[in-house]
């Protein structure tokens, strides 16, 4: 098969978001990532440690063991290990052999988010966090939410991807009907993989409300645009078409930076950071505007769980999918994502 | 092997019951059969449609689509079918595919049933549903219970065919301690698989009662019959042995049809239709009976859900079945319904 | 693989505890040990008889059957077993072919315990059940408590071989500090499979409140010996620096009976039998003690849980123990069991 789906090898060498920078302490916590469980917590300088979670001598997780200063003492028989992952302490003896010790990960704290690296090489140098700067920029305020999904986060960036669907599965949240049929760039040269809509309509409430347009005719640019395995970024550009182009400046925008972390080959961590450069200083539109998202991102997290099940019924029957036109971006997407796939496996091959 | 178990495969050029006939509306509904979720819906003019549940597109289940006159709309990117499974729309382009389409199912309306027909090739002249005539006749009144089994449709024919378990798993409801032990009459030549047990006993209250026999001397006559994969006639005739025969005049009768549809390997759909051809006007003692009916039959549910757990628990110890002479029937049955399975398996393998 | 794990097949050849003594009455029960279900009565003389659960005609569990007098009668079709496992009654039919069987096993119940013989030979002279005399001798006194653990019995025996956990584990129930750093004594010679620490510490309150020892120096030593695939024994041994040696005579032990009976691949049942041989007239101390002590191995359960959902998870990335000095014995143990096991593997194939 060309295309990436739920039963293609994980992309290792790669940036995912782990954590939202907020979850982690100096208490150890465990989040699966690409089937992996990891373990996190904060040293106390500062910086996130992420080591496997399961104690090389006799798998118990290192999240049940305890925190002293800058080390992770397991919970089962009290093995130390520093942050590089090295065992540097076994209670019941003197000495501790080299070979003792967990992987640890390269982690890197970006704005509200914690990214992890799982590949067996160690990021290089053109592999930085794809970071997007308006997280943490001033002109900008941002809200995040979580969404544990029952789906593939292969079939969760292709969701992202074409919005056509705003017309059926979020007709009843920020979806309008002029949206399927509205005209499409796509933008898919070289590194680009780029999908805009341009929808002449009535703004949905969740961005109606708080730019006090109600009831206006209005155009909405929305774009969808894949960055990498573990991100995807989704702008909206509303241009009032009752108001002067004057009384819109700057443009009023929302940027959405979508965090795409495979937990598991049939399920996904889902963080968004919704970023708006209207009503900044209003924390209730705010929490208005990240609430109304969420919801209608939980109707993606229901489509996309029914979509696993129903490929888990149809496996047997033989299982085909058939794309149309919109979906040319996505599959792009899909077969990009697989090419990265093969690339890590005959890698690997060729190591041992 | 060459009797049918749990891990023969479906045969799927027969009828099935796929829903009672109140239960498919103008909204649709999902209902899985031999494996396959399919959705079914009424169109404007009254007949039920039946079509593969998953889109073609990007298996969505249609079930959560819309119904449109007599179209369906996928509630992902709005594709649309018609009645035959064509997909005749599709929001973001002008034109489709003809290779757009899911499976649409024959089905037939009888009585109080839907029927469909899963098979590759179409119900030739010779496959009629074996719908039951006194199930919509006036001389007889019906009542329609609902049980879903954890147990292969297999075992629950075997079930229906052999009686003798009456005395046993349902001694506490409509079984009596003379059953077992009853003399059998058997007939398996040609085309039939039929059993009856001639029972001397006082009859249970679930026909005593509304027969306003209690306590009388009487015969209980059951008989089993296999009709189709999908069907099992139970019968019994009551004959009052302290009651001259003229008063009882027509021989007061239920007729049982036991509607079976495999739903997975390990769990069937049991409808269950309880006609009688007494007290047909009694609304209250035919709420009595079907209710006392089903009762009896989740003891039969039970039994084969424990069937199932323990047969998977012995599977690695060597699972072996041992038949005697009761089972003659039953084991002929399961002999044909494993010869069917082949005849549609090597038919599927020539046409690849 | 030269260790046992959760993965290497049952040892059958060996006693298990199945039930207490006081659980099996004259209504049948039923237990899956080595992944067999079993199901258990009591004959009017006594005596425990222990058979295949699975009717040998269509898999209905027997437990859900009748006993009449030193029979069980299938709750299905009424077949009637004998307490040697034999069909000897067919309620439709006159005789019964000799063929119709299940299995019986061999029991032997002692003091608390039932214990049972799963292998496919019968226990030779050599194969006494390991009963440990003092479980019912009049200078101990004994409470029982049960955990069912959601981890191999292999990883529970090794967890009882080396207590070196106890610092970490059990550091909130009856673990102290020095446990892991206190001197080791391991006897491996023969048959033996031995670990002995002699910690320097304050009591746990579960041994010094019933002892009057609170806030006292002590030596606590503490012995751990694997006696069989179904048997551990764990002892404490008391002295009380702050007293007078004549003052502790007979000297304060406990003796805990470890009974550990693989259920599935990954799951144990597990009794504990705790003996003590101080204030064994205090019964509301005796409750005290093993209501301690149970809710310390639910620490056991808890880790043994973990490590089993762990091994799961690593199973695709290749999951690698490390093992180290302390685990010696373990080790050597689990090496035993794995040849046992190859053992009986070997056996079973010649004899087809």
């Amino acid at each position: 098969m060309e295309q990436a789906d739920s039963t293609t090898p994980f992309i290792r060498n790669a940036w995912y978001v782990v954590a939202e920078a907020a979850e982690v302490s100096r208490t150890p916590m465990a989040r699966t990532v690409l089937g992996t469980s990891v373990m996190l917590f904060r040293t106390q300088g500062g910086p996130v440690v992420a080591l496997a979670n399961r104690c090389c001598h006799r798998s118990f997780p290192l999240v049940h063991g305890t925190v002293d200063g800058d080390t992770i003492v397991c919970g089962y028989h009290g093995l130390r290990y520093d942050t590089t992952g090295q065992c540097i302490e076994i209670p019941m003896q003197k000495s501790v052999p080299a070979s003792l010790r967990v992987r640890a990960f390269h982690t890197a704290e970006k704005g509200p988010f914690v990214w992890i690296w799982m590949g067996e090489r160690p990021p290089a140098e053109g592999d930085a966090t794809p970071h997007q700067e308006w997280l943490d920029h001033p002109d900008w305020a941002v809200r995040v939410g979580y969404l544990h999904v029952k789906g593939s986060y292969v079939h969760l960036h292709e969701n992202l991807l074409d919005l056509s669907h705003l017309s059926f599965l979020h007709a009843k949240t920020f979806g309008t009907p002029e949206y399927a049929r509205a005209p499409v760039e796509m933008n898919c040269e070289g590194e680009n993989l780029e999908v805009w809509r341009h929808v002449h309509c009535e703004l949905p409430a969740i961005y109606a409300r708080p730019l006090g347009w109600t009831g206006a005719r209005a155009i909405r640019s929305s774009g969808s645009r894949y960055v990498s395995p573990g991100l995807h970024v989704n702008t909206g550009i509303f241009r009032n078409l009752d108001l002067p182009e004057e009384a819109q400046s700057p443009q009023p925008m929302v940027r959405v930076a979508q965090l795409v972390t495979p937990e598991s080959a049939v399920t996904t961590h889902y963080w968004t950071a919704q970023a708006r450069n209207f009503v900044t200083n209003d924390a209730e539109m705010g929490e208005f505007m990240i609430k109304a998202q969420v919801e209608a991102f939980r109707e993606d997290a229901f489509a996309l769980q029914q979509i696993t099940e129903m490929q888990a019924l149809s496996a047997a029957d033989g299982l085909r999918e058939v794309s149309i036109p919109t979906d040319k971006a996505g599959v792009l997407m899909r077969r990009r994502l697989k090419k990265l796939a093969d690339l890590e496996q005959t890698m690997q091959g060729t190591d041992n």
